[in-house]
């Protein structure tokens, strides 16, 4: 484990700067996550993620369980040499697919059956499955199988969820260790088809070790403060973690449910260790977050957005597509340091919507990304300065003040 | 007339080295040039353009007619600026576009009227209206308006074709000179929507000269010989063009009636003048053409067909989606420096194209760009030795051998 760890330089109230270290390097906190749910941030190249200041990547195990395989990805290298990301990589379980995407699925004490959305095809999600899965795809971080319930569930359905994810930390975590001491099965027999090399590996007892990972259990119980006591405390008391993830939020509750949801968790968890808020990726749930102590975010939805043309101003959300910015020769924004802001204007970036030209969605999600990594890099710099509460706040009232359109 | 300029310095027979020169710089021929339709190559930024060295890039002028609107790409300071290209840019009439897009469409002596394919509005196509319309776009090379028909018309057909072609070249240039001589019309009401800045232009007496540009006359006829020799006698009996466009290629004809019909054409054309052959773009294609004697080209295949993931190669096409690049970690060619060969390997590029994610789209059209590029660039170094028959005689056994897949 001494390949992961977590120090904080500054705190500003519950808002801290820190820095997670990891067998990748080092991520420094508050830190925003960009997805990459195939091993790839849509549209873009990773050499554009670095540019725009990101940190450490997400990947998702259900897509890479389903294509190419988690023993594809481990035999072609492992995820990082997969994705060309040498940095941080983190991935979610793919429960929230598997809950979300399947076609059937049928939830049991055991585990989740579904058929693939793709083919139609049986699979069978357990604990111990996915633990299999994520350590043959080798990121730094993996995540917990939990169980996920719709936004809005009674207290009884968000209470029988949040023990039974419990009861599916404590078996990951066996078979995590499990995995650590006696390594990870031999891949099975890979399909090489005609005409192709073989794979690389030939060490095969070396190829069976295990990376440095951490798991991350996840904090659930929806927005009942008693159940994220009880969540909390059922995660603290079976492992010394090296961080500790809450989820479950922005499904649709309300702001202020969540981030009061932030002011229960946050006391109780660890001081010394990262927390990373799931799905969370508007600038303002991100500065709210911070304030309330979280250090790592991701979201699907700030590339998403951009990609139809919801773009992140200082002054609000705006529309690339609105006919205003027809003849609007002005940089899209005047403070972003990315390729839209500063190379293209509100004109050329609408015509590239309105046309469909796939190089709009691509600059506008990279724009989005850019933004909260720019919004995260000032957010440190307000934190080392300790003016964190006044800077948040200012920026909070421009942005929410929505007088740019 | 004095800001372009043609000139050759090595033949290899009928093959030439030449340098066409442009009020936005000059292009090293032979060359192919990018289709960026709406001012955009689809999914890729300009920069990636150049660095795959392209020295010339096309816009459609049907397409900026009807979005923005040729006047609106003139009120925002021309194409180039408006594609952020600076370097020399031509528009195709759009006349293919009309023909082949349209909904519905008349064509009589005066022009075609056709709908949109956007909103069904109706609008009208004339020679005059053509030449109005690029010049308001503004790129360095325009293309006169002919007749479309289709591949393997009749010899009375393609001849009618031909000759009305011919007549409306004539008031092409007719309405050319005018404007040079006249100035543009005034833009007319731009609408500038609420909340937007006015538009820029202040001098309107100086936005009324149009830039320096030069009309290309297009060589018709179908596959018929005494046709195209007929059309190249019209046109160069009614004016000293910059130089001459070959059209009415590639569509569906064979390849040998293709190639026949760069023999009929090559000797009748001007020595100095360059020869642009519309719409061909395949390695082989390029090759037996600048074996005949041509200099210019363009297609909209290669991208095309890289965003489905069929990618050129020495040695012929291939298709990254083909089970056995599942495990192949080798480069997708040892020899391309594009991104897609240099920065990943197959298994990922088929990846990407099996997810859809939308990198492997970009990757691969720019693949064969660059593919193009190379080419072309080697093209012209063998030229430059003098040793363009064997080199291309090697170059294209390799590639017809057809043993990669």
């Amino acid at each position: 484990m001494s390949e992961f760890g977590f120090s904080t330089s500054h705190a500003n109230g519950a808002a801290r700067l820190g820095e997670f270290r990891t067998p990748h390097g080092a991520v420094q906190t508050p830190a925003f996550m960009p997805v990459g749910t195939h091993a790839s941030v849509r549209g873009l190249a990773m050499h554009e993620i670095r540019d725009a200041g990101a940190q450490m990547v997400l990947a998702n195990a259900y897509h890479l369980y389903l294509r190419p395989g988690d023993e594809m990805v481990r035999a072609l290298g492992g995820v990082h040499a997969f994705a060309r990301w040498n940095g941080p990589m983190l991935t979610d379980s793919g429960g929230y697919q598997v809950f979300s995407l399947s076609r059937y699925r049928t939830v049991t004490e055991d585990g989740v059956e579904f058929r693939s959305k793709l083919d139609g095809s049986r699979h069978r999600y357990t604990p111990e499955k996915v633990m299999q899965i994520e350590r043959n795809i080798g990121a730094d971080v993996i995540m917990q199988l939990d169980e996920l319930i719709e936004g809005g569930s009674s207290f009884d359905a968000s209470r029988a969820a949040m023990e039974r994810s419990l009861r599916w930390l404590e078996r990951c975590r066996v078979e995590f260790d499990r995995l650590s001491r006696e390594g990870r099965a031999p891949i099975g027999a890979l399909r090489v088809p005609d005409g192709a090399p073989a794979l690389a590996t030939t060490d095969v007892e070396r190829d069976r070790v295990a990376p440095p990972q951490a798991l991350f259990p996840i904090v659930q119980g929806g927005t009942y403060a008693d159940l994220r006591r009880a969540s909390i405390e059922g995660i603290l008391g079976t492992g010394d973690w090296v961080g500790v993830a809450v989820g479950g939020l922005s499904v649709g509750e309300a702001k202020e449910a969540m981030y009061d949801t932030f002011d229960v968790c946050s006391p109780l968890l660890p001081a010394d260790k990262p927390r990373y808020l799931m799905g969370v990726g508007f600038p303002d749930d991100l500065l709210e977050a911070v304030a309330r102590g979280m250090d790592l975010f991701d979201c699907v939805a700030p590339t998403r957005m951009g990609r139809h043309g919801t773009v992140f101003t200082r002054d609000g959300k705006t529309q690339v597509q609105k006919s205003s910015n027809r003849t609007d020769r002005r940089a899209l924004t005047d403070s972003c340091p990315c390729p839209a802001c500063t190379q293209y204007d509100r004109a050329y970036l609408r015509h590239l919507m309105v046309t469909e030209e796939p190089l709009g969605p691509r600059l506008l999600a990279l724009h989005n990304l850019t933004f909260l990594m720019e919004l995260m890099r000032e957010t440190r710099g307000a934190l080392r300065d300790g003016v964190f509460a006044s800077w948040s706040a200012e920026w909070l009232a421009r942005y929410r003040r929505k007088g740019r359109d």
